[in-house]
């Protein structure tokens, strides 16, 4: 695994070279995309059946074959494990409880002339949740998109989740169940999210598509994206690990796994100033390596895009965590609280050494959903405000009127809108 | 202007022909702004002037040349007729006054075992805004993207602005000046939102653009997403006057005008249950349009797109308000309270019979930039909340490990994800 050390004068661009990534789009991807959306908006169900058939090697005829019951959500719950019910259970109310905390509401005043000014909060009417289906299965994703939407107050949630084979995965359709969603299709790639955003004769019309899925689900959001609201293009997971030397190396080793095992393109980085320690974690990493079941993934995930990095001090570590702005960053510190407030981008901080990354994962109670490869300079976690969304509120009074259509009067004639300004003019007394 | 009637066989297909609007995008301007982009991010500077040159007809030497300097903003405030400063300057306040109202708060809260949850919202560092130039200088923009950034903390306010032939607009500078902008450079179009995105020499990049723009802008800010933040990809202006009869149909037609003057292909209904009232609309329509300097455009932008829609009662119209989800939404309506919470999905709705559009346009204190093209169903007007993010915090303590980390390491095992597991069952006693 890569060592770095910021008082090398290659840093900065030992530093670039490890971060860059390269997310430009497709553009053959993207052609062949296009074609889907445009062959399912204007055929509907026939087109989704025939690319599902086509793409996922099942034998549907009618796209009634490929919609889930209720009734098979439910037995796919009841046939679990009575341990893996529980597990799913306490981690849906976990997170709901934690999503309550987000829910928004209407806010007005009014101001000296008795205008009344505010937002008026709604959730969206419908939405469509892609679930990633075959070897990636993550009945968890389903909670972490569909409860937010849930507690939101969204009417009616739309699964989709493609079943390469036909096989369908238990622990994803119990998810569902639990998680209450309202109607699911077993269809996946562009064509799901075409069905979605362009509504089929039976999938209908959702406002806001999210969860996340391969290069074909990305561009097809993407394309989409303006026709219904998308939450984000996910990249590689990542974890960021700042470290003060207080915390057993072999937690961490295992910490930076749990990113890297996720896949070959993962990226797993820790920041410390104590080089003793970070030899203690290289030799974890050797010693736990051999043993863990996706060890060949983990080593190119580590070899690829890994780095343990000698920091000068805890100070320098926060300011290149903030130029990395980490989907997930470990703060394993002894005091968490202290440094939290200098940490300005990252998609979720992991305070003090009992928190591991997986425990938000599954079932700590915020969103797993969470911005990738620097957005979260600019973006948040997946949340019950993604599902809520705004009306501005204006109600002037007479008095208002007054002096609110004068002042707009003067900037629409100074625009050259004569008729806004005749609006606000033919208020004035 | 288009007569529709709810109680006619046809009003289904009528009013889905009226609504259709295609927004999709040119794959002729998605090559070229794809070129451009990839020139400004190998060249910077350089291909910035070039470009700016060749579609602005200027004659740049160096980016310097393209830079506004503080001075230059304060002089062009400074050169104003008072009444133009005193409007910019209360349209300001009164703008940052209800903004602050928007800013969210960090928010912790413990669980009985001790485990700190909650969100840390920070601003973002730096972002960049597009203002439109030439024939359609809009100042009020200026204002309306700047300070829901200043009033969330952002550091850098990067303002961009086309000034074809070099000709500036000294209320577009003034009110950079008003609204605290940082740096402005005179570049626009596909070159100016590569610029912000990617950073040139003099050009630093940014972590979101917001501002509306062509079709050349709204393409690139499309391909950059992801890369850095954008706001919205903006359509054609939209006003919905839901009306019972109750305000001068004068002041009506009069706010019909003010979003049909935009542009040619701008849309303005009216809903109303009354057949007379709806009348009297008709006819101040056509005693109006004479005299409006902006006649031309106001008559293609009523003949294409408006319409005049006799609904059976307000109920009804409340509900094809939701089917439109309209930019701006006027209830004129003798008691608006009673009827606002039917309304689900609008940009902004202007309540009463005072309230006319163009108020919230300039000075009310809502902002101007909105949802269009049904985008309201799941998007918000721009606020403090688009210059703001979240980072989720958890701290588990040692007790909460032991509960949080069976339930997490029976998930994780059930998704084949054993590193995950491993790292929650190391943390166990």
């Amino acid at each position: 695994m890569r060592r770095l050390d910021t008082r090398s004068a290659d840093f900065e661009s030992e530093l670039s070279a490890l971060l860059a990534f390269e997310t430009s789009q497709d553009p053959e991807v993207d052609a062949r995309v296009a074609a889907i959306l445009a062959d399912v908006k204007a055929r509907g169900d026939a087109a989704v059946v025939e690319y599902t058939n086509r793409f996922d090697g099942t034998q549907a005829t009618t796209m009634a074959d490929l919609e889930l019951t209720q009734d098979e959500l439910k037995d796919a719950f009841e046939r679990l494990p009575q341990v893996q019910k529980d597990a799913l259970t306490f981690a849906a109310k976990r997170v709901r409880s934690y999503h309550e905390h987000q829910k928004m509401s209407s806010w007005t005043y009014e101001d000296e002339d008795g205008t009344l000014l505010g937002q008026q909060i709604t959730a969206l009417d419908r939405v469509g949740i892609y679930v990633p289906g075959g070897k990636a299965a993550y009945p968890s994703s389903v909670l972490m998109n569909a409860i937010p939407a849930h507690v939101a107050g969204v009417a009616e949630i739309i699964m989709v989740v493609p079943t390469p084979k036909g096989e369908k995965n238990d622990l994803v359709l119990a998810a569902a169940y639990v998680a209450g969603v309202s109607r699911a299709f077993t269809v996946g790639g562009a064509q799901a999210v075409g069905a979605l955003a362009y509504g089929t004769q039976t999938v209908p019309q959702v406002d806001k598509i999210t969860g996340p899925g391969n290069a074909y689900v990305a561009s097809a959001k993407r394309a989409v994206f303006g026709v219904v609201g998308i939450d984000m293009v996910a990249g590689p997971s990542e974890i960021l690990v700042l470290c003060d030397g207080s915390t057993d190396p072999d937690w961490v080793a295992i910490d930076l796994f749990s990113q890297a095992e996720h896949d070959e393109i993962a990226q797993a980085i820790l920041l410390c100033p104590d080089a003793a320690y970070i030899d203690r974690v290289a030799a974890s990493i050797e010693k736990l390596l051999p043993s863990q079941p996706r060890r060949d993934i983990i080593a190119a995930s580590l070899g690829n895009r890994g780095a343990l990095i000698h920091v000068a001090d805890l100070d320098e570590a926060c300011a290149i965590s903030n130029r990395i702005a980490p989907e997930h960053l470990e703060l394993q510190v002894a005091d968490p609280k202290a440094w939290v407030e200098k940490l300005r981008h990252a998609g979720a901080i992991f305070m003090g050494k009992f928190t591991s990354e997986s425990l938000g994962d599954y079932c700590a109670g915020p969103n797993h959903v969470l911005p990738t490869a620097r957005s979260a300079r600019f973006s948040s976690p997946l949340g019950v405000y993604d599902f809520q969304k705004r009306s501005s509120l204006i109600m002037v009074s007479e008095a208002g009127a007054q002096t609110l259509g004068r002042v707009a009067a003067t900037l629409a004639h100074g625009e050259g809108l004569t008729a806004h300004a005749n609006a606000a003019e033919l208020r004035l007394k």
